[in-house]
This record gives C-alpha cells, structure tokens and sequence, in this order.
C-alpha cells in the first residue's frame, strides 16, 4: 500500500551504503566503469545480465561501481566508451566482442586506445584452444589461432572453458579488463579478476551478511524494524533486497570489519531474530524450497504436492533443486475437476458446495495426495489465476492454499496482486513457506 | 558444435541489419541513447530490463539504439551521462529517478541540464495522483503533490497508472524523454512516447516478420538457409534469435517497405516453409505452449502429462497460458518410482528391466497418464537432469521423451548438454514439440 514511503526506504539503505564513507577508511573504495559490448543488446534482443554479475562481484569485494554501459559492436563505439568511463573510473571491465570473426572488434579497440600495434600469440591460450577445437572435432584453423593473438603489453587471464582469454591492461593508472561475452566463460573468468583485483587495490575487506524473509510486504518489515535500525551502528549498512519467489532478503554489510565489527553484525542479526522469529527462513542464498528440501531431510520425511492453479510451479521449484528426488515423492497437477475428484479423492459434493476455489478443497487435495503418494508432507493449491475466471466472491488472485501433516490439514485463503505469472509465483512461494512453518512449529 | 560459424552467422545478420543503409533511405535513421537511473542497478542487485524493453520498442519503429548506461541516484552523474548521450544520439530516454523522495533526483538533473529554473504544477497528472492517493488510502501530502512539478519548458505525459508524470523536454535539437522506473509505468507510457516520436520524426516505417522454429539447431538451421539467404532482396534483414523454451526465432525486417517489399517478404517466408516444413510452428511471438494448446483447441482435444526429470516444467509451461484449463486435464509429477508403477501403472518389471530412464518406461507413463486422466494426449518425460545421478549408458542430460495419442505412444531418447536447469526447460520445451508433430502429421 505504502509504495512511496517502501520506494523511499530501499532507496535510502542502497544509497546510504554505496555513499557514506566506510568508517575508518584509509582511502576511498576505486571506483568501476562495466562496458558491454554487442549488438543484440542495442537491438533490445537480450538483457544485458553480464553487467549485473559483474557489479554483484565488484560490489562484494568493496569496489563502487558508477556505472554501466552497451555499445554496438563498433570500433569507434568502444573506444568512446572506454575514454569516457577513464575519466570517472580506475577499474574498466568490457565483456563482449572478444569472439574470433570481424565483428568482434574489443581486442583491436583495446589495441588502438592503449596506442600499441605490436602483437604476440600467448601459448598457453593456443594450447587450450587447440585442446577445445579438437574435442569439438572441429579444424585448427587461423581464426582460432588468432583468439590467442593478444596485445603485447596486456596480461592473458586463461579462459579454460571456452575459446577467447581474458584480457588485463595497466595503462594510465587504470586497469582495464577485458572478459568473453559468453556468460559461463566470463563468470569463471571474473574469479580470476576478482583475485587479482583484491591484491592489486587496497581494497576494504567487506562483511556481507544476509537473512532471509518470507511472509511480510517490504513496508510491513519496515515499520516493524524502525526501531532495531535506529540502533544498527553507522558502520552496519543495511539493504532490503526483494523477490516474488525468495521474499525479501535483508543484507548487512560492514566495510572493513574488524572483530568489534563482526560481533556488532552478529548481534544485530540475533536482533533481527528476536523480532521476527520465524519469518526469517534462511541466510545467504537460500530459496523456500531449498530450506523445505533440508527440513524434509533431516526429519527424512517426504513430500508431495497437488496443484491447481499454480499448474506444476511448486512441484517444479521443488525439483530445481538438485537431489530432490531424496525427499520429493511427486506430485499431481489437477486442473480439471474430475483430477480433484476421480485421483486426489476430492468429495464431489464439497466441490459443488463450496466451488473448486476454496479451502475444503484445498485441504481435501492437500490430503488427497499426500495420501496418494505415501507421503509424510502435502501441499495444495486452488486459486483463480485470471486473467479471466474471477467472479465477486473469487475475485482473480484469489487462492486458497493448504497444508497437509501427519496431524492432519489446513488451508489459508489469500489474495494476491498482479498479473497470472505473479500470482502463479507468489502462491507457489506462499505454499512452501507454509510447509516450512508447519514442519517447524 | 560450430560455435564460431554460428556465431559469426548470428552476429553478421544483427549487425547488416543495424549498419546497412535502409535502401531508399532519404534521411538515415535517428540515434537514440537510453539512460537507467538507479543504485540498484549499479550494485547488481536488478538486472535492467527496463532499457531492453526500450530498446525493442524503438529499433521497431526504426529508431537505433548507439548506446545504452546506467547510473546512480546522482545529479551530477545524470547530466553527465545526458551531456555525453547527447553528442551522439538525437533522442535520449532516461528512466527512473522520478519518484517523490530525496534520492528521485532526473527531474531535477533534466532541469538543470536543460538550463531552467521556472517550474509549474501540471495540473492533469495532479488529478490522476490525488486519485491514486486516495485509492491507496494515503493522505494528499507535499511530497505527493511535489510529483506534479515539472519543469516549465517540458510536455508531460500522463501516467495513468502511477503518480510519476513522464517529461518530454524538446532541448537544442534533441529530444528528451524521462519515464518512471517501474517497469509496467513505464511500458504504458512508451506507448504514447512511440506516437509522438513516430510524429517528430521522418521514421522509415519497419516491417519486421517473424517466423518461429523448433527442433533445428542455430547452425544447422543457417546451413540448411545458406542457399535460400543468398537469394533473398538487400532490402531484406535476417536475425536469428534463439532461445532453450521458444526455439530459434527467425526475423526477416524491411526498413521502409513498399508493395513491392511486402510481396518479396512473403515470398521470402514462403521459400522458409517450404525448405523447413514442419520445423517451422508458429509466427511472432508464439511459444510451443501456445501453439499445442491451439491446435488442441482447434481439434476439441484434451491433454496431460507425466514428468520425472522436468519436475512440473512441462505443466507450468502449458498452464502459464491463459485459459489452458480450456484443454489441460493435469498431470502426474513421478518422481519417485513407486509414483510411476502405483499412479501411473507402468510395469514394475519394465523398470528393472529397463530403468526408470528408457523408452519403454517413458511410454507406459504416457500411456497410464492417458488414460488416469482421461484425455486424448499425453506427454512423459524421464532422464537424468543432474548434476548427480548420471552414469555411463545414461549420462547426466539424457532424458526419454514420450507422446501418446488415441493412435498409441512413441518415444525418443536425447541427449541435452547444459546445467539442471537447461536441461529441464530443453527436454520440457521438446516434449511440448513432439506433442505438435503428433497432432499435425
């Protein structure tokens, strides 16, 4: 509801850490300058998601990203790029356009704006991409030798997954760094960077900490934790990090920790604990389903699911997890009527009576199934995803949802916002969540 | 596995299409700089989706995109990020920053930039805001109302949808265009914004059709077109746009079409159908999803599944179409074995015999899951999506795909390469594939 005062809030905890002096601080964090390269991202054809892992990195180790851009696949385009973002940064990473044909233009860019035209091949690249070519039974031919041709003056970072090395410049007291657009390559490289940047800048250590929510809106979580804020140390910023299907995540982050520091965070957490007890389901990365899947096995229970309108979402968040199958029986999608009726043993007259959207239902699925496949767990779901099927009583977003436990069912009734994809998500998310609050309380 | 062919084939069409001369052309077509505005951008907290979405919308109407950058919640960054756009592009869009707070801070950067200090209540967006205020439950206060200050010498766009108003500032003969940040604010407005830019200038209108194929690898794909290409008119650009659930998209564009540029592109698309045939499925934005639950329609015919290894992927794809309850019955997730014998009646000595990931397996879940919820098809998968799990005759990848019909069942062993998850969405996106080539031939 209170969108505004929300927007302010998570704006002012970013912008809060990324502008105040880290406490302390010797000197202020380098600052950062990402260039992707590509025409498919000016075309609108794919979304830039390399800049985004590549400011999650720098971030993480203490470096301030200022800013991002795309060019073409174009030489003068590139070469702007990098004179503009050396004038506001010390460290440049350009991925894209590193590839072996006469559209990649990021290694003769880089050549032509460091002002060398002398050339060497690097061995241990040419080793690996012989290796490559040839488990892709494909010729060594003089395009790939030529992914080992590197400026004389840069540093190789060897690329073990792929074809083209990374690139490392120092030149004018900037750093420059050069990674393959292709997303699995550069994010194996940017490990690499990540080293060398740590022992190449002073870097202030960073202590990252993050709980994880479920359950409460952002604004709700705000009000409640005014308070607890009021009393985080300067040193501790805060940012509240939310998501449909993980709920919102709180991540707390010290620049330069020392041990005072660290035992500042810990008890601030244990704060956070105290307020919001079992709203808290995880730190760091994890997802519902990924806690629910480590609840099912240290009670070495099971679980299954009976979905309506969520279709097969909850059973497929519960199988993007790998070795799922220790704990996941299975499931039923039941989106016809006779499914509820004739496979999870639906009574017929209690869908008539109350309609297929409510929680008798729910819960008899709930049941249904947990039954059906021999399971300690069951979750259920019916709702009206819309955008069609509402009516004024069920209006779309509205879904009941139920547990089932060896003690027996039960079901909420909730109303979601926002368009099918959302509600089929947020319902998805809500009905793990509730597993986990059955299994644990 | 001739990545670099591929990719050399992929980044040629893109890039004839952005740097060839529309044919014809009287005036080149305008430059556009996108701007995003925000520190959750900078620290890799979103990915921006919001300039991606701009992008497409202009290069649809034959505007191109140079160049694209993110910044911070900066006043200082904004107007240089402006100042720099500015030397290249014609037509600059910035979004994010307009919001009520301190940290909101484009209005105020487009102001100084564009050298004003006069400002005025836009009394229409005024009105859409007291609205929305009083819709939230919120009282009308100076922050709310501070929304609807806009600086003096621009045109605002309403925002229906939002209390952000957009601004179009027509400044030393460039255009500029600031939008709210979120996402679906924003969208509404670039409807009007692509109106009055396709008014402002001499657009060279653009044709672009699209035709949807699956089952064909990009560099087959290009190999089995190479001859077809050839012959295709200059004023006819192709783009390959791949991608794991929708398949290769192919895109043929003309920039200012005639008659004659029309009949050239349908005869073009008629040489792709009869070269491709049933690879083709679809056109524009169709998905595989989409498509099987036309042709199920078309036929008065129902459908259900029976997923191990893709875990649910299959159900959710078909049912995030809407009104897929239309002909969807449900299915049955099988994770564990016992599922597949007890609910589905496959053969409990075929699963010894066999394994749970074969032919004959994958077929008898078709088959029971048929005929448990009776409906006319079906589709079953089994494999090993990993990373776990794999052996030598059954690597991690290989998955079992089956279809049923009321003619009997089939299936196919493949083999896929990638993570659990592209796995999960290339055998899903598949089945749903098998299931159209069983309904059309």
């Amino acid at each position: 509801m209170e969108l505004d005062k929300l927007k302010r809030h998570r704006t002012q905890a970013i912008s809060d850490m990324l502008s105040r002096p880290a406490p302390h601080a010797s000197s202020p964090a380098p600052h950062a300058s990402i260039i992707t390269v590509g025409d498919e991202i000016l075309i609108g054809q794919i979304v830039d998601s390399n800049a985004t892992y590549i400011a999650g990195q720098l971030n993480a180790i203490g470096i301030r990203v200022v800013e991002m851009r795309s060019v073409g696949d174009d030489r003068q385009a590139i070469i702007g790029a990098l004179d503009e973002a050396a004038r506001r940064a010390k460290i440049i990473v350009v991925t894209g356009g590193l590839g072996p044909t006469s559209d990649d233009l990021t290694k003769e860019a880089l050549a032509d704006y460091t002002h060398t035209d002398s050339w060497r091949i690097d061995e241990s690249s040419l080793a690996i991409i012989r290796d490559i070519t040839t488990q892709r039974g494909l010729p060594m031919n003089k395009q790939n030798r030529n992914q080992a041709l590197v400026p004389d003056h840069c540093q190789t970072l060897l690329n073990r997954t792929g074809t083209a090395p990374g690139l490392w410049f120092d030149y004018q007291e900037r750093i420059i760094i050069a990674l393959p657009g292709v997303p699995f390559e550069m994010e194996a490289l940017m490990e690499e960077v990540v080293r060398k940047l740590q022992t190449s800048f002073q870097l202030p250590p960073v202590l990252h900490r993050t709980v994880t929510t479920f359950g409460m809106p952002e604004s709700v979580l705000a009000a409640k934790l005014a308070d607890w804020e009021r009393t985080l140390p300067p040193s501790i910023r805060l940012a509240y990090l939310p998501n449909p299907l993980t709920g919102v995540r709180l991540r707390l982050s010290v620049y330069r920790p020392d041990k005072v520091a660290e035992a500042l965070v810990a008890e601030a957490i244990a704060g956070l604990r105290a307020i919001l007890g079992t709203v808290i389901y995880g730190e760091g990365d994890d997802t519902p389903a990924a806690v629910v899947g480590r609840l099912l096995r240290e009670r070495n229970a099971s679980v299954a699911v009976a979905e309506s309108c969520t279709g097969g979402r909850i059973a497929s968040l519960l199988t993007s997890v790998a070795g799922s199958s220790d704990y996941f029986k299975g499931g039923v999608v039941a989106y016809d009527n006779a499914v509820k009726t004739d496979v999870l043993q639906v009574c017929a007259d209690d869908l008539l009576a109350y309609g297929a959207v409510s929680l008798p239902v729910a819960e008899q699925m709930a049941e249904g199934v947990r039954r059906l496949l021999n399971a300690d767990y069951a979750v259920a779901t019916s709702g009206v995803a819309g955008p069609g099927g509402g009516s004024e009583q069920k209006p779309v977003g509205t879904v009941c949802i139920a547990v089932a436990t060896p003690q027996g069912a039960t079901a909420q009734r909730r109303q979601f916002t926002g368009d099918r994809a959302r509600t089929i998500d947020r319902s998805s998310a809500t009905a793990l969540n509730m597993l986990r609050l059955a299994m644990i309380t």
